[in-house]
């Protein structure tokens, strides 16, 4: 049997277009000889739709797009991801469901049975899970056809499944020989290499079928998918891979195999890399954009969010604004204009100092005899970000933040500010993290300023300030934010972990009450296991401080 | 038998507070001779505590809270909410649920067998449902406790149950024959009369069994719980209800009830209205703020934020700030004035021309040549939102913002502009609602000024602008938008209900493209059966346009 693997990167909702690229998909498949094309979950629609689900007229479009591809399926079968509706009479309106194509019809239906709602994840708001599921008879084979979270539950590979229910030791107690999943699996760093695949060969190897896993691949929102969909053979082999990234089809004999590949390996910050750009230009092109304009600082930050938009964009896609204040040192501009000439990119200048002054006037009866504070500190942010806003609603640019994940952790950024834009690139890569990708990106060549790297990062929104004023080291405080964002760990578990509790107890404290503004950011893209965003989701409203 | 219904306002992750609280009310309980005392869902912890509930300190200091309150339950028994741990090898690693206590000890705990996940509700995130329920033996009684959702899955009331199970048809199986609930159930606007008491009274007519149901109140986040609990007889009548919007203890002698009442009826406007009191006052407490400042623009919007934050924090706590621009008519000036003295609020005049002038300056090289349009008008609005920030950061104000429902779904209101600010009050409140509330508050006298409420709707940005030269008129609007948005109708299904077929359209794609600006709103006060935010969760890249 020769399968394809159509690895394929959709549009929410744009039922012309997908259905379109899974056709063109079918005919790239059957020419190349293949028995059966899969495709990832949801592939119809786009994932994840969200609150769409809820209106019928999206989920009619989905099921007419899923007739239009039935009646291209021939000379080949399909598996095909959509939205089933569901026939009993309680329980949720749909079912997250594989379309089993034969002879341009569908020849059965295979809905998800775990639904994932945790984190990004929302599933259970939307689907009824499967109620039975079955294997199909296909060629010489029997076809156990599954849905992203129905591998994720082995009991074997878990300390403690989430789920009672195994789907695949299910499939396989009826006679399944071949496991075909389907996944909308987004990218975190490390997922692939540490989790998703070990628990494949660990599952292939365990049951001695082989795992066929579809990947989608591409950015929606604050989500990347990585693709890396594979094959496993029957002894737990790496038999395939498809791109990391980008579409690709790849067609695999399971009874006649290539040897055994070893997949290209990447670091983490070269994934980070790659999820940043793909999740950037999917953003940009999905949302109807084609220009992005950066406010540069000379700081890191705004460096690497450029020379990453120039690689995603190309440089006559992106445009610098050049913002300083009476507090900015020559050295941060010098950087910043040094920058743009090393990325090609047109940067503008545009002083803020009169605006400053004038807002300082008009406020003067007001502020009569108070001090220069965080009021002022955060004036200076919020005249940049309108003049940003500006030329973006002048010549249609999309505005990209520049924040990093420390700084919205603890509220080290300006709402309205610097916090102004439609995305926010890097918002979950953490302060270490951006030295790390500013250095990859200058491995070959100095694209961004050595003294944009090198110097003690500041706000520059009062004379000789320093990050470290307000925060601890980054170092310091970059590992306790994994703690308590990432993992969850408690106060006591961080101290314990030989983080100083005193500094411990004021980044909780700073994190708990600066959701506000988080509630407000714009999305970034997830690459770490747990994003600000609609991965965690907290009240603002509260008094607990750990 | 006689109960308390102890209807009490917690805050989340509060442990200390909300300990004290509770154990107040027990006592008070125990002074007025009750048997048993019984309190909201999750009323230990406060709800919704959202992602807290990840965190195992928090489900510790949790534990903690319910320990020390147990210990003081003598001479009385109680049903308290908290969050327990699922000792299972599987699933979620918490529970919702009910602690029956008596004698200073747990007798027994009681899961949420019902998970709502749908619109604001994300409990299958958390909690793992109930395996098995039973009822309790409490002197002549069996009781059947039961926690919020899972008394909303009657076949015979509902046109089509959302769940397999009704485990209030499972406890009166096996026999109980006083039925509990405890519940955490937010306002919408007509929800209590025209759903929840009319279910209870069904449900307690069709099993011949009183039905004690005891609702949280007060504010949490976008989230106003309207407490209205009650007590239903074994022969459907109404015997008692608690306040609405505000704490209380009612006290029933089931054997010997007072006879049947007739709760106070409020219209819809009068409930809107004492939610949004509500939402606020508990907004502003329990997020630490005292004051609030609002810009006043003349308009009917400013003028009824303003209005709701004198009623509900009182006037010495509410400021007013003008800030016309040379676009602002004298009228909107006298108006905003008029307002500020009837309200007894203090007022600032800041006028922006100054500043304006200062940016069209900075940005002339830039926008050489090229026409007014909505960059200038966003800029005006953001300059605004700028001054009002700058005083919020001077005097630790909370900002409120004016903006309605209207306005919000067709993104009629600027990003960093008038919807900068902490709670977006009236954002849920369509415009057409909107005049109802002016009028319903100047029911007296004039507080709001008959010229805001009277004159067309303008933002006043441009020279003659009216809201009436982008947007169908107000009634037509809101009719499209409770289809859509409310109801999730389709647009043909909305085209037959009557509206212009091209209007319909417009303002659906309005609404779909205006998902990045909602996205990084304020949160606001929920008031309709479906508020943007929480409850609806869209994707901002997508092509689908109905």
């Amino acid at each position: 049997m020769k399968i394809a693997l159509a690895q394929i990167n959709q549009t929410v909702g744009d039922f012309q277009k997908n259905t379109e690229k899974i056709c063109l998909y079918i005919e790239r498949a059957r020419n190349q000889n293949a028995d059966l094309v899969v495709f990832p979950e949801l592939a119809v629609t786009g994932y994840p739709p969200k609150d769409f689900l809820d209106i019928p007229a999206f989920i009619d479009e989905n099921l007419k797009a899923l007739g239009a591809i039935a009646d291209r399926v021939y000379g080949i079968s399909a598996i095909v991801g959509f939205v089933d509706r569901n026939k009993q009479r309680h329980g949720k309106l749909v079912h997250n469901t594989a379309a089993f194509i034969q002879d341009r019809r569908i020849a059965s239906v295979h809905h998800k049975s775990l639904l994932p709602t945790y984190d990004v994840f929302d599933e259970c708001r939307y689907f009824e899970p499967a109620h039975t599921i079955s294997p199909v008879r296909f060629m010489n084979s029997l076809l156990g056809i599954s849905i992203c979270e129905d591998i994720w539950n082995d009991e074997e590979f878990w300390p403690r499944p989430l789920y009672e229910l195994d789907p695949i030791e299910n499939l396989i107690a009826q006679g399944a020989n071949v496991i075909i999943n389907i996944s909308s699996s987004p990218f975190a760093v490390e997922k692939h290499d540490r989790i998703r695949l070990r628990m494949l060969i660990h599952d292939a190897t365990k049951y001695k079928v082989p795992f066929i896993y579809v990947n989608q691949v591409g950015g929606n929102d604050d989500l990347v998918f990585d693709g890396n969909s594979v094959v496993i053979d029957a002894r737990g082999r790496l038999i395939a891979q498809a791109k990391t990234f980008e579409e690709d089809l790849v067609v695999v004999d399971l009874e006649n195999p290539e040897v055994q590949i070893q997949p290209r390996s990447y670091s983490p910050v070269e994934t980070v890399h790659m999820a940043l750009l793909a999740g950037l230009r999917d953003y940009v092109k999905k949302c109807g954009f084609r220009k992005v304009v950066i406010g540069l600082s000379g700081g890191i930050d705004s460096a690497v969010t450029a020379a990453l938009a120039v690689e995603s964009l190309g440089n006559t896609n992106v445009v610098g604004v050049l913002m300083p204040s009476q507090f900015s040192s020559q050295g941060s501009i010098d950087d910043a204009v040094a920058l743009s000439q090393n990325l090609g990119i047109t940067y503008k200048i545009i002083p803020i100092k009169d605006v400053f002054e004038t807002y300082q006037k008009i406020l003067q009866t007001e502020f009569e005899g108070m001090p220069f504070d965080i009021t002022e500190e955060n004036l200076q942010a919020r005249i940049r970000g309108n003049i940003i806003m500006a030329l973006s609603n002048k010549y249609g640019y999309l505005v990209l933040t520049t924040g990093n994940k420390s700084e919205l952790a603890v509220g080290y950024c300006t709402l309205y500010g610097d916090m102004s834009g439609g995305l926010a690139l890097i918002s979950d890569v953490p302060k270490t993290m951006v030295y790390g990708l500013a250095r990859y990106i200058n491995r070959e060549r100095e694209i961004i300023p050595q003294n944009s790297i090198a110097k003690p990062p500041s706000a520059e929104l009062k004379p000789n300030q320093s990050d470290q004023d307000s925060l601890p080291p980054y170092a310091i405080l970059d590992g306790i934010l994994k703690a308590y964002v990432e993992e969850a760990r408690g106060i006591d578990e961080i101290i314990r972990m030989g983080f100083d509790e005193k500094v411990v107890r004021e980044v909780i404290r700073k994190v708990n009450r600066n959701e506000y503004k988080r509630r407000q950011a714009a999305p970034g893209i997830k690459v770490t296991s747990k994003a600000f965003g609609s991965g965690r989701r907290m009240p603002i409203a509260h008094n607990f401080l750990c």
